[in-house]
């Protein structure tokens, strides 16, 4: 590949974002997808599953810690944590950061996915991938929901691709309908939800279709720098209510309790109430 | 221009955005800039100053809402507002519905952005440009500031492109220290700061420099899709305290007075304290 070669995004047909390729690392057709790992100029290494970028070296901490400290910190007590997705291992890394947590089970369905990003990625997860309370499964999200006990999981986090492709049956009213089985009763899913201003269908769609299962449903924001198009938005179910309204004072309490305050670069306490302040144009979008 | 034709953003050598074009409305060399609008496929119409995105016709809602009701509000009687540059007259507009402004004047160098936006961006201004609270001067921001007089204005707003080019001269120890003296004694300034996670010695130079002049300096931020790569900064510079902590109730009650509650897309009292609630990874990079 040229020096000066550019990797368009394709997740848009008519807008995107380029990014300047210094080396391609690696380019496979797994059996669920295609992948690209490549050293950008400007974002350190890129990962991209069928031509949406997935994660930057430069940019991952955002998505990473507004996926993992919100639903953990406001769930209150997550001891047992399930991660659907996220096959680059850095929400496992943010899970087992909590030192309150005592088990956290990630299932991604593509072995490539974690292959390559031990191999190309490894700044990502650190060393959440041989840490005792971890545990890394290869397989069906889908599959590992049907078949977990009743009341075995806290808080459910799902990084998953868009509802399109291989993303698309962790959006179906039977994973949500085993998400909450499996969630004990003070429980909560969260989901990434896309960016409304270019996607406002997921956050509307998949919100309703949690409504179904969950008691109480809702999104927060995110402003991540290669999810281009402002705010991405985190979908939340819970079975208690008052998840989005968790006073600073409180979350900060539980971030020191858990070990987590101090070590974040957009993560604070204040950042994660400010989260649940949604724009009108996003709240609309949202079932009342 | 073909149908297929891309519009490649260059404001970053290895990363940036991209737009299909449906069709070239104007391209024009002025006596300060290269001047480009377009109609694309994704965003409505959008102006291109040069090479860098300045505005589209689908997201501008966002940036005028918040480089606007955020100042005014936060003075909580602002009377007088000067604004510079802001040439497509969409900050004019925002500023105009506040009921309780007497006088907007709004000072934009390049009279071929004033013409090519009422032409082919009306929908941005509405009937700003001849409503008899605003005045429109094409002219020279600094100079317009060395002539004023003392404790003319109560908020100022920098509508400007990066400091490179025409804009550099609104970021100058000479522009802020005559700012500091038009404005009364609880005035205050915004400036566009540009995206920390590209552009963070933006932010950082341009605080020290605001700090040399006033006693109370600080930054918000807005989620604004086409300045891509995550939050955009706002920098703010005061003569009073209290700024950033203004509380919702007081900032809803002065919304309501001013008449624009329930009137914007983005902005909510809610938004408007959490927009100074800032990540780490941006607070690093101002004066403490």
């Amino acid at each position: 590949m040229a020096t000066d070669s550019w990797l368009n995004e394709t997740l848009y047909p008519g807008w995107g974002q380029r990014f300047r390729v210094t080396r391609e690392l690696a380019r496979v057709q797994s059996d669920f997808q295609d992948i690209v790992v490549f050293e950008s100029e400007s974002h350190g290494r890129v990962l991209v599953l069928d031509g949406a970028i997935q994660i930057t070296e430069g940019d991952e901490f955002v998505y990473q810690e507004m996926l993992t400290h919100v639903p953990l910190l406001a769930h209150g007590n997550a001891k047992r944590v399930l991660i659907i997705g996220a096959g680059d291992g850095g929400v496992l890394r943010r899970v087992l950061e909590h030192s309150t947590v005592e088990k956290a089970v990630m299932c991604e369905i593509d072995g490539e996915v974690v292959r390559l990003s031990k191999e190309f990625l490894p700044s990502i997860a650190g060393d959440a991938w041989t840490n005792p309370r971890g545990e890394v499964i290869i397989g069906d999200g889908i599959d590992y929901v049907r078949r977990a006990p009743d009341a075995s999981f806290d808080v459910i986090i799902v990084d998953s691709t868009d509802p399109i492709g291989v993303g698309e049956v962790l959006f179906t009213d039977e994973f949500y309908e085993n998400s909450a089985r499996i969630l004990t009763d003070g429980g909560l899913i969260v989901n990434q939800c896309g960016v409304p201003f270019m996607q406002a269908d997921e956050l509307r769609e998949t919100s309703l279709r949690r409504r179904q299962f969950f008691p109480h449903v809702g999104a927060y924001v995110a402003a991540v720098p290669t999810y281009v198009g402002g705010f991405m938005t985190l979908g939340w179910a819970a079975k208690q209510p008052g998840i989005a309204d968790v006073d600073v004072a409180t979350i900060r309490a539980r971030a020191e309790t858990a070990g987590i305050l101090g070590h974040t670069r957009y993560w604070t306490p204040e950042v994660h109430y400010s989260a649940f302040q949604l724009p009108p144009y996003i709240a609309e979008h949202l079932p009342v």
